[in-house]
């Protein structure tokens, strides 16, 4: 979403399933489809006859190049079959992607279950791959034939038509999820350290003194419920300790009004609160 | 993968947390978040000031609809709204979408626990929205500050940089297995039944049995063994009741030799194994 490309200073990741392009229709598709594998790791694309041929020169592959935003070493590492029986030669267990039922009996996987199965078997050493068809047409039957499993997407019903690259990318973020499991791709920064109850608690004695004197707790029957309502508020927000010092600060601030005229830069005297 | 547009013989899904693009730069781009909401169901389709304006006539919107490749109702029902402050003004929970740490000490999510939470408070009623930011950019410090957490992918550190059609559908699908559960979009046809045990063990002794004559099992000692990983061959086979009927036919085709001579249609007299 921010800018393309590789970052040569993040840790790569690489392996999963072998991505099988069987008679892509279109460069640019292609490119994505390589974009879609670098976000997730995968390395290993494989074409079965591109319509338009592969490698070439001029518009063609220029598209394929600027679809795949920088993932070029994916494309230049590619490799091309002339059929689907010889892009799947080496590998052990083979995947079919197909929006429809396909009437050959064999069993049915979504990419949650499918990808976790397979990333742990490719971790004990199997190469297992995914064929995905032409864009118009989808895989035809004889493709099929040539699967252990198909793979399919849980979609709308009634908008089932995933499109090439986002078919290759819900594979690959599912490979990942189950390889290296859902953690954020940077640091979560270090917040303050979570206060600690006696902070927490000495903060609410000192708003809800004031909170008293100042007649907030009416009618003062009520004053118990109001006073949990308002300290379960705070609980919810989980304050860390330099949390709790913003809010005394905040709160002496109310009290005590303007600490400084910006004008003058001078301090304007107020009875003063004490801070702890 | 196969075609494209909506099927309205299929049931439709709808729900699901509202898309907010804020300040998109593209029409295509926003016809391919239209369609990757479609496939996951999502119908809430907010545009914050997209750059060329919105709706618009000419090739701007012509390009926008040719991408939503048939989620018209999508683009149709999208609203626009002149701030991001605006657009989030009827939500109770906000994710900001980016993929680098924002140091707002704000939460992080991944999409898989993000939109399990969502899936269950939407379902109670609470209406929830994620904020995607410009292409080129993400969403700014200002934009980021009015969420309520920040939603990031799981993706390679080396190569973080998801489009912004593939990062909704990310959501999208997260959001749609949390709602409905992976399921495949087709019913997945009847097998034959299973193959009763009795039904199998009579098939091995028949297999068996003419192994044993033909001299198969070298040496007889071997046997046990032999026998053992033929009949584990078969279980992993989890034969259905048409499954041992094919296999039946196709020993017993293999002992006899051809049924009929294809030129004559005439039979071939040959010495017969009962069948079962």
């Amino acid at each position: 979403m921010t800018g393309a490309g590789t970052d040569s200073t993040r840790p790569q990741r690489t392996g999963g399933p072998a991505i099988v392009l069987v008679r892509p229709q279109l460069a640019v598709n292609i490119g994505m489809c390589a974009r879609a594998m670098a976000n997730f790791g995968l390395d290993d694309l494989r074409l079965v006859s591109p319509r338009e041929g592969w490698p070439r020169t001029g518009a063609y592959r220029k598209g394929a190049y600027a679809a795949a935003a920088g993932a070029v070493h994916l494309l230049e590492g590619a490799r091309l079959f002339p059929t689907v029986e010889a892009a799947v030669a080496d590998l052990n267990f083979v995947y079919a992607a197909t929006a429809r039922e396909r009437g050959q009996a064999k069993p049915v996987h979504l990419p949650r279950e499918a990808m976790g199965a397979s990333a742990a078997r490719i971790a004990a050493g199997e190469k297992h791959g995914v064929l995905f068809g032409p864009e118009r047409t989808g895989l035809d039957n004889d493709d099929v034939a040539l699967a252990d499993a198909i793979l399919t997407f849980p979609v709308n019903p009634a908008y089932a038509s995933l499109n090439l690259a986002q078919a290759v990318l819900l594979t690959g973020y599912e490979y990942f999820s189950a390889a290296h499991g859902q953690v954020a791709p940077f640091e979560v920064i270090e917040r303050s350290p979570p206060a600690q109850r006696e902070m927490t608690l000495s903060f609410f004695e000192f708003l809800e003194g004031h909170l008293e004197e100042r007649g907030f707790f009416r009618p003062a029957s009520k004053r118990p419920v109001m006073q949990r309502n308002l300290r379960n508020m705070f609980h919810r927000m989980q304050l860390t300790q330099q949390d709790v010092r913003t809010w005394w600060g905040m709160i002496v601030r109310l009290l005590e009004g303007p600490r400084e005229n910006p004008q003058t830069r001078k301090r304007v005297k107020q009875k003063k609160t004490p801070a702890p």
